[in-house]
């Protein structure tokens, strides 16, 4: 139901069944490894071509979250997904093979909270009786396509950040025990004229305290409702910005903890990830892993997890164009066995 | 509200309040020109780049729109859209103008039916109270980033499709005047193992159809429930194996009327478009352009529009997969005045 200008409430609160969270070597040295469900120790997976690989992490993540919920594949009305490929191949080929109806979307690495308050939407409608949300990312498949190969060994400036390889999905369904989905906030475009694709983190800050202040505007809410807020990927620089911001447009943030995922996921003093994380699969993996396996023990009981995108292209940057961001939000609440 | 496994029944009946179509030269040398809003007769339509005039078509088409339904933008709580070029840059820029919120989908050709049915599904829920759903292509920028530039002339076989120059957007609003929504159904990825990206409408006939069975199993109806059936851009070549598939499955299609958006938008005896038009821009200016003027002047009380989409990337096509597809299918009737 809609709320305000730009946000949903979600009375039937739709539940988080289950999830899957599939990573490669790199987030498996970082300090959530034990959160997730599988940790790929080789970068190709086995597989022949760096997309090949991604989309495999997202079929194995996909089938760990059907597998948690007893749920076959024929029992999921809709999927809902989308990753920064072109054309999204990787959501695409890994949904020929779920066989389940199936919705792309882009939202760059905001896609994982835009395929997620889609889900809850259509669940708190009755469009859905179970639907399943999902993205990925893979560090090779990401550097070749937006940067240069990396066979290619080009050096980045501090400001970069990492892509981080990995899937997460998360099914969902109308009753049942797990987390429950409460709102969700769908954001604008904001654009403040970065055109550094090596820094991305300052480009999205923007976007994600734009949606937080939406959020908060249209529920009527205080940053102190929730436990946590966490955004998708601004890293080091990006949420510096964020803190900035936050001051500047007097959100009393301190009123919670805030976070970013891109953050969390690396050990940045010892892993080589400049500013930290980035990808479709950063904020998924660290949601559908490490958030909700907190909340499961209870030190968590409100999340807000606001994914953010950067919405270039290859071409848009190379006529000069700045650096179209978004980001959009999910409110997380224990529900069920969880609350 | 679900309905079957993968459809969606509208019982609020959301209107299409307003449609922009926009298109380019050769749209405006075929037999649907005079439907359209505004045709161009420069394909740069005065930009520097092939993609920024994409992208000032769905600007044009979007602005028509709103001035048609007499609203601003800021009254509009979701844009939903999405186009072929490679992460949804025109849409994205156009969105960043627009200052909506906004939800960047994919689904090649599909994008057209797969906004609208999201954008119906937002209203009939009460998850919004305007919504616009829009799409756009140019044939320069898909030449150019799926085959070769046009102004390399490369030759074409007959089977090749057309990408028609074109954008089409509808304002949908909870009540008002107008043509409404009543269903929708959401397709799966099929892939019938065609690896021919300069035939793909083959490809794309078996979704289509698959799409058409799963809506009518869905909805409990025949195909004489509507007075025209019509595919995205299945063309001459796809729409053919699409009416051999109706009769293998037993598909009564002889009950009504069956056509192609992308036969109808070109005369293709006298313009040089090979099988016939394709492109995201396709359907969405036929639908929006031709056939809801039909709707208007009473000749059509009941349409179903099946938009189909080839899934594919240049890159997924050179690593040697073939071409996954999808069809998203849309019911609108005469409502309001219209009825």
């Amino acid at each position: 139901m809609l709320k305000g200008h730009q946000s949903w409430v979600f009375e039937n609160r739709p539940v988080i069944l289950s999830t899957g969270t599939v990573v490669g070597p790199d987030e498996g040295e970082g300090p959530l490894a034990e959160d997730f469900d599988i940790v790929h120790g080789d970068l190709t997976v086995g597989q022949k071509t760096w997309e090949k690989a991604e989309k495999a992490l997202l079929e194995e993540a996909a089938q760990h979250a059907l597998d948690n919920a007893g749920l076959t594949g024929g029992q999921i009305q809709f999927y809902i997904g989308g990753d920064l490929m072109n054309q999204i191949i990787s959501n695409t080929f890994a949904a020929r093979t779920l066989g389940m109806p199936y919705l792309g979307i882009f939202g760059a690495c905001s896609t994982s909270m835009e395929g997620l308050a889609l889900a809850a939407q259509l669940l708190d409608s009755g469009a859905a009786n179970y639907a399943m949300a999902g993205t990925c990312s893979h560090n090779c498949t990401v550097e070749k396509q937006f940067r240069y190969p990396t066979e290619y060994g080009s050096q980045k400036p501090p400001t970069a950040q990492y892509t981080v390889t990995g899937a997460g999905v998360a099914v969902l369904g109308k009753t049942g025990d797990g987390p429950v989905i409460t709102s969700a906030t769908i954001g604008r475009v904001v654009d403040m004229g970065i055109t550094d694709p090596f820094n991305m983190g300052a480009a999205m800050a923007p976007a994600a305290v734009d949606t937080i202040q939406a959020h908060f505007r249209d529920l009527g809410r205080e940053p102190g409702y929730y436990d946590l807020i966490v955004t998708g990927d601004l890293a080091a620089v990006g949420s510096e910005i964020a803190r900035e911001l936050f001051e500047k447009h007097k959100v009393p943030i301190e009123q919670t903890t805030y976070d970013d995922c891109g953050l969390m996921i690396y050990q940045r003093d010892k892993q080589n990830v400049q500013a930290g994380g980035s990808g479709c699969g950063c904020s998924a993996t660290v949601t559908y892993g490490h958030l909700l396996k907190r909340m499961k023990k209870g030190e968590l009981k409100r999340i807000l997890v606001v994914a953010t995108g950067a919405l270039l292209s290859p071409l848009s940057f190379q006529q000069g164009e700045s650096i179209p961001c978004i980001a959009h939000a999910v409110s997380i609440e224990s529900g069920g066995l969880y609350a």
